[in-house]
């Protein structure tokens, strides 16, 4: 079943605490589509400016991704991030952000989105989040990503949209920011009762907790070693999740867990290197088989 | 079989956000012990000072443990540690501690602890866990316990234990320390290439990470919305842990993961409420109930 996914085209600068590694691809939208692509086709919805290269739409295309949903804004720069991350490799800052053409995005669905059954509306503006809703005739399931900056400026357009959607998936910073509850088991179950059907609860290098009502379980992240670049885990996640969901055409309890394993072993793989660089070389062989890996790590 | 644990016994003072409870029990042995009880003979050793009031012991009795290695010392007072937890309650600062009889204590074990096959050696000075080692006439499976004050300064007593034991369970900031290794799958990979047959790295309120040389893992903990006081979690775990080993009498990898299991379990009980409450009221079948509901969450 097609997926949609709605967001952000970036292009991103990497400091790590033994790399920089400067304008290279990044993006909600690119890194959700390209972890989506090996389960399900792809619809992307975004924008970028003049600067932006041909190639990382090839780069796209080349997966099967429909970039025709990619608006070139004359005159405009593409959204730039700057980050830099701590030791750690969990915690970062953000050194520099220009929105650039991001500012002013509305998106405009073409009819072949709006009649996309599965949809992400991966990070933004809950108004904008909703005016592609607005946009979408008869979605089967929609799922949506925020963050902290809408919970603060636009927290009533945000409760609105969470009444509109079926499931959030969000970080537990977040979540507690939201909810204003620490532990996480009751903020999960808090931002449940705000609305949505399920809710993904996302803790970084420890995983991520799934909510529903009759549900509550959590799931670790696959251990790797070779932790290169975390940017896009979430948005990787999210993009095994939904692109599992939307292959299965179904989302049904057994499924979702499913979805969440694919999305934990997805973003495992897209931390081992910059950008996309580590999806590049996989295959659906090589996901199937570290999902093995994992199912059998939570079995005893 | 019989377990052996030696460590430390305490009256605890905790501070959380939302109470205070001063003078309750406490102690690393104390804790492993009741939580050992549900699964294990256990023979429990420490030292207390004159103010140690008697129903702590029988406490301890009622549930089976052999309290006849607890000594009192004469004109000594029993360690005290006073604590207060963040608000996410994962985090917590030291306010007061008072080493008291645990200053000079070297424990001498009577002959039947001596012959304990399974043995625990929860935080102490290297030199001291050393010395309960040396008494030990041919025990099957020997873990440890340790912390970052004997990392900082009894680093090459702390590298010889290493090499005598079969097992260590420390936290993550631990093993960062000890390995100097911020990714955490290496460096567990680390202290296992230090000596122990099996490592086991405790993520507090993020479950634990298990490290042999064929295997890795993450078990998550136990997610409840419930949490009132931590301490004594990590001591907890290693008790269900050892307490299922010694009840199994192996520690095949099979049996180390279910231990593992039920670790958590225990541990997810004992966060419950202060001091051993919540274990007071629990039960065996109450214990393999959540453990039950903990292996079906984590299979997809």
């Amino acid at each position: 079943m097609p997926l949609l996914v709605v967001g952000s085209i970036a292009i991103d600068s990497i400091h790590t605490p033994t790399e920089v590694r400067e304008n290279i691809l990044g993006g909600s939208a690119t890194h959700f589509s390209y972890a989506a692509s090996f389960f399900s086709g792809v619809r992307m919805v975004g924008v970028v400016g003049e600067d932006w290269q041909e190639e990382h739409t090839q780069l796209l295309a080349d997966r099967g991704i429909d970039t025709s949903g990619i608006e070139v804004e004359e005159g405009g720069k593409t959204f730039r991030w700057t980050g830099k991350y701590h030791n750690n490799m969990n915690d970062r800052d953000t050194l520099e952000v220009h929105l650039n053409v991001l500012e002013n995005f509305s998106p405009t669905l073409s009819e072949e989105a709006a009649r996309c059954p599965f949809v992400f509306l991966a990070n933004g503006s809950p108004t904008t989040q909703m005016k592609v809703l607005d946009q979408m005739t008869g979605p089967r399931l929609v799922v949506a990503d925020t963050m902290d900056l809408w919970i603060e400026i636009e927290h009533d357009q945000l409760k609105k949209l969470l009444s509109r959607i079926d499931g959030l998936v969000l970080n537990d910073s977040e979540a507690k920011l939201l909810t204003n509850e620490e532990n996480l088991v009751r903020a999960g179950q808090k931002v449940l009762d705000m609305g949505p059907k399920f809710v993904v609860l996302k803790k970084g290098e420890h995983g991520a907790m799934f909510f529903s009502e009759n549900e509550t379980y959590v799931m670790p992240a696959f251990p790797t070693p070779d932790v290169v670049d975390p940017t896009g885990a979430g948005d990787s996640f999210a993009g095994g999740m939904m692109g599992y969901l939307s292959e299965q055409n179904n989302f049904d309890p057994k499924t979702l867990k499913e979805a969440m394993g694919y999305g934990t072993v997805v973003a495992s793989l897209i931390v081992e290197d910059f950008s996309l660089d580590r999806l590049k070389g996989a295959s659906r062989d090589e996901i199937d088989g570290r999902f093995d890996k994992y199912r059998q790590m939570l079995s005893f």
